[in-house]
């Protein structure tokens, strides 16, 4: 009786000592295996001393230059991934033909403020997609407002005949960029097609930005079918500032916009793609991008240059260190991220039509910043396994995983075929400093920054390559 | 008897209970008061919209400049920080007294290295504290090495008459930029009396940089005092690959070198103080600082303007919010911090005379850069307590409390009364780039990036003056 007490006790003791690690630790105390934290601290080490990514930006940058949709530079881009990529012996490199949306600038956009007799230019670029003005340019008296919903009290009694001013500012209270830029950015999106509601015959904004300085920030817009395409281009934050003062002294000065800019037919291009094949399991396919596509000032050097440097050197990080992957390694350079998504789509369906079986997709398309994180858009018990890894990574590189993220580009293969989605989160507190603008160039990333990206992707990469989802 | 074995159970389920939530959260899973959560939030709020410690940074960048301990910069500092506390209404602004080395540069150093007849100038500066070359300079053979040991194995044979060329470049594997230019800078620091000590008449070192670019970068030196003080000087890295291309084609090629540094008398300068006296124990200070000398180039921006502004405009963020601490807060711009530690020493010394009790200092020497965490050397619970404020940080702040850390000039505090110390662990991936070299300047700060920072110390303090440690 007594030893079958003290049996009792040591089985409930036992159970408690069970329930109190499983209480303590939910990831059932699994120690990680050093032997995957020397493989992860490698890759990170192999990026920066081989900085290989930023070699590629380099070219990229300075050699190709910007590439919108349906441009020479997207063209010539897309050629010299994919050599790249076949320099450096991919099993499989090829190319995905899509049609794609084709705007052009055409000359440089003019904005003039007329007061007390005298013209004053601003800084201006056309938001990608505007319709021209006509050719000798539109004058008319401007109306400032703040928000869309402005000119809904205004009303056609207030804005028809005007060129609408959007003066909202990027508001700095966000502790990421992105939260200022969601907060602003309705005035270039939406805007035009608002004031047309209401009869304007133009639309400038204050463009969305974090910085202080005068390079203007395009981007793109979406007309509403239903009213009239009005032109519509922003301006550098110095030369909006410029602007409301002019107002304050004269309600009544007129501005004059001239934008030349021409809409094609939609043209061919493509997305890029180049594999390492899977040893074991070569159907599964984990998908690491960016979008090739930039817009058409600058360099595109963060948006999105980096992602796509980035992705091909996780490839080739693997191959330097002889790592054979067990899964296939799929590097894309989507085409049309910018101003239509139909690079993201296409490859999305193709995958649907060929059964393709993609296990994960992660897109760095957040600039060539120092990683902080990832963003992952799967269920709970990935997260719970993707946070189980967190001791591998060193706290200059990744620091956490946090619910939701994920890519504009490989949103349409989560969205429509259910494939677990992960984005590389960067401290994007310079980003909207360079985003769309002329400045956002090869000598706005830092190769230490640029590179612990590729480390991280081809860290997070190892570990689903080895354990799988 | 049932009832006794009901009982026993009973309490043997309750401390079960007890220890598992004790093992599951060592904190006590006290959950984080959402009250606190939103000061923390509204301190980096009006950090990042105020941006006042970057306006601070401009002035003292662009209106003083660099200003080395000694010189008309760092006085011009001095009085004009102590002016901004006083405007601002700081209940007590003061300065201490403190005696400080005094180098000047003088003019331009030259450095060139003879080959095929021709002469090729490369870029460079005396390293901090160098003495000078003979007014005529000095030339002669180089001898190129890589570690400081390999000086002992070629000995007085090889090494004697000649100038020493270090040549080691800074690691680019480590995940940090410390441990790079940790395991490079003894070429800087003791290079000159290890080369002096076998006979060397001079000597440069490839600039302890992260970045591929020509800057020189200076910084301290450390002369053995039984041995010649030779001068020295280090080379850009641009300029460091030009001469060992020379001495792989001419071995036996002459480096020329002129220095016209000199060293004064000691100088009379001060730590610059300014406090929030707190409302109930007043005689309990938390420190927050930064020190405001700076080397002779550029404009000591990231190092260590960033550090002293954040500190002032932790004080004004306070006084903005209308916190009204309960203990002495105290912004210290230290002097002296580059060559000597001075001003930190004195200010301990100080503290120990006039037996005053600091809680806590906390230090910003890592560069304007965007904050990741802290490193704490104090008792474990004190890391333990942070940790538990962790959740009230937004991931785009602060994401760790890591063991150890702190700063050069509370240092002294820290060692010689025990003062519990903490540094701002900052994103250094790109210091190294711009670290006592003539491109750190204010351009090289980004504005939201240094106001997190701000941020950062203002809600540590917040919760350390709310809860004491």
């Amino acid at each position: 009786m007594f030893r079958m007490k003290v049996y009792r006790y040591l089985i409930s003791i036992l159970l408690i000592m069970l329930s109190i690690s499983l209480l303590a630790n939910p990831e059932g105390d699994k120690a990680p295996d050093p032997a995957d934290t020397r493989v992860v601290q490698s890759l990170f080490r192999e990026a920066l001393v081989s900085g290989e990514a930023y070699k590629l930006l380099d070219h990229l940058c300075n050699k190709i230059g910007h590439r919108l949709s349906g441009s020479e530079g997207a063209e010539k881009a897309v050629q010299w991934t994919k050599k790249v990529m076949e320099d450096y012996g991919f099993d499989n490199v090829f190319l995905q033909e899509v049609m794609v949306p084709h705007w052009e600038r055409g000359g440089k956009e003019v904005v003039q403020v007329m007061s007390a007799g005298k013209t004053m230019d601003l800084s201006v670029l056309a938001i990608g997609g505007s319709e021209p003005t006509p050719a000798q340019g539109l004058s008319a008296e401007v109306l400032e407002v703040q928000y869309l919903d402005d000119l809904d009290e205004l009303g056609e009694a207030g804005v028809k005949g005007k060129i609408v001013f959007f003066n909202r500012k990027f508001d700095h209270s966000n502790f990421g960029g992105g939260g200022g830029y969601g907060g602003a950015v309705d005035q270039r999106v939406r805007g035009a097609s608002r004031a047309a509601k209401y009869g304007a015959i133009g639309v400038v904004i204050r463009s969305v930005t974090s910085a202080f300085d005068d390079h203007p920030h395009t981007g793109t817009l979406v007309y509403n079918d239903s009213l009239p395409r009005i032109p519509a281009a922003a301006l550098g934050f110095q030369s909006a500032d410029r602007l409301t003062e002019v107002l304050k002294e004269e309600p009544k000065a007129k501005l004059y916009m001239h934008i030349s800019s021409k809409w094609h037919p939609d043209a061919l291009s493509h997305n890029v793609v180049g594999e390492l094949k899977g040893s074991e399991f070569p159907d599964e396919i984990i998908l690491v991008g960016g979008h090739l596509d930039s817009w058409d000032v600058g360099q595109g050097a963060h948006d999105d240059g980096s992602g796509c440097m980035q992705s091909i050197a996780v490839l080739h990080t693997f191959q330097k260190l002889g790592i054979k992957p067990k899964r296939t390694i799929r590097a894309v350079m989507f085409m049309n991220e910018e101003n239509g998504v139909r690079g993201g789509q296409k490859y999305a369906d193709l995958a649907g039509e060929n059964k393709e079986n993609h296990i994960l997709a992660i897109e760095s398309d957040a600039g060539g910043f120092s990683p902080r994180g990832f963003g992952v858009s799967a269920p709970d018990a990935v997260l719970d396994k993707f946070r189980s890894w967190l001791p591998h990574f060193d706290r200059n590189t990744i620091l956490f995983f946090s619910r939701g993220g994920g890519g504009v580009d490989i949103g349409p293969l989560h969205r429509d075929h259910g494939v677990p989605m992960v984005g590389l989160s960067t401290d994007t507190q310079r980003l909207f400093d360079y985003h769309h603008a002329p400045n956002d160039v090869f000598e706005a990333v830092n190769r230490r920054e640029l590179e612990l990206g590729t480390g991280a992707m081809a860290a997070l990469i190892y570990l689903v390559d080895k354990y799988g989802m």
